[in-house]
């Protein structure tokens, strides 16, 4: 029941949105702020804004980049106002909800999952979207969808923590394929699962894909001056169903064996 | 389907939270604001933070009382943040929001409920309170409940579009679940999909999971003669997490890719 919800802001401009976004995450019980690329979040505006979240501005983190702030996440949720081709599913705000509220019945304490904020107003960076597990999208007027990053972060807190309460307690929930990136059964009744059941870090993700990268190229498969798409499209498919420690273990096993001399 | 709801705002003391409430309730698609002893609506701070809402705040109709703005009601919601003693019941949002969308289906069109936020600090009076069938609680951190008057709008709005479902959504939402094999963007408008958009056939993967095989033991990662669980694992993975047709293609180049003569 206590994953960590890392509330993670990137490239945010305005400063007193920042304590907006504290005071809106405190309100329903989140309390983990990261940080990337922002302005001041401790400032006297953003003090203010936070009315009374202070300790949430004040135990944020920095980061230098989004990889960095979100290497130990085993779930990753980029915020997007905007549709974009090549992405990892987008799923409505209380959809996601409902899935990271069915993790939190097999997920161990302390694990954490990224919901992720991007600039006020030209949201999150293709390269960042692509660190995402998920996209998620808050449903409004298609005439004034203009959500200011207090009320998103408001709304997204409110899901969650309706979505993590809301799932009763002592009853174990099966997990038929919820949470398709992981295709280990998981046993609801065991909270001490192994966490290479677990789906893997955003840490252990980037090593694959440098492994990958580099077999790609060695082979002449991807040429390394031109691979834009080619390795985006890879990427999302493996982020859209992050496989657990114990699968991606295999697959860079399989990843070295190819690049051993062969015996013929 | 088309219920009218009516934001009344009572007693509201900061002008700029007018505007922020209209922009709130405009995002979520709803435009009738009406006020009973508040401060300027109009003002040039109210107008910025409606951020385009203005329409809602221009419209916005004045009362004495709030007995007259809500005359003409048939459900009257009352919000407030403190657990009162009271007669009517008092539900959290969720549960108000699904009462209201089975409401919407049964009541004529153009029916009115009302959703009513008092003062700032001390809420609705008792009075105001008696006016009401329903008061509705918006579930919060019980050591720190501090909604601002724009975010309590915001989630109750937010509520209330999702129970109605009265807000046509501006992007394609892929449906829940039905996608998440997917990695590639889903235009609902266009039912004539590209087939290698879509999750790949079972004989393809059949060919895709030989080649991996054959890889997996030229390289002599996996032994032939005991390949079982190694085999399932990955299969498996696969399987739950089924590529489309253009991913399936990029992993067997790279497969292809691995078996080449390799320059070094």
């Amino acid at each position: 029941m206590s994953l960590e919800i890392v509330f993670v802001m990137v490239g945010t401009t305005h400063t007193g949105n920042l304590g907006a976004a504290a005071r809106a995450m405190k309100t329903m019980g989140f309390t983990t702020m990261r940080l990337v690329d922002t302005c001041s979040h401790l400032s006297a505006e953003a003090l203010a804004r936070s009315s009374g979240a202070n300790d949430v501005l004040k135990n944020a983190q920095s980061f230098d980049t989004l990889a960095d702030a979100i290497a130990d996440c085993r779930v990753v949720v980029g915020t997007s106002a905007r549709a974009r081709q090549l992405a990892v599913p987008l799923l409505a705000c209380r959809e996601i909800a409902d899935e990271i509220g069915s993790l939190s019945q097999s997920l161990p304490d302390g694990e954490k999952v990224a919901m992720v904020f991007g600039q006020e107003r030209s949201g999150l960076s293709n390269e960042s979207l692509d660190l995402c597990t998920r996209l998620l999208r808050i449903p409004c007027n298609p005439d004034f969808s203009s959500l200011n990053l207090g009320s998103a972060v408001q709304v997204v807190s409110y899901e969650l923590s309706q979505a993590i309460a809301s799932v009763p307690l002592g009853a174990p929930i099966p997990m038929p394929g919820k949470w398709k990136g992981s295709t280990e059964a998981v046993d609801a009744s065991d909270n001490s699962a192994d966490p290479d059941d677990l789906p893997a870090t955003s840490e252990a993700m980037g090593h694959f894909f440098d492994h990958l990268d580099r077999v790609m190229i060695s082979t002449g498969f991807m040429n390394p001056d031109n691979p834009r798409l080619l390795r985006r499209r890879v990427r999302r498919y493996f982020e859209a169903n992050r496989p657990t420690g114990n699968e991606l273990a295999i697959f860079r096993g399989i990843l070295s064996a190819t690049e051993k001399p062969r015996n013929r």
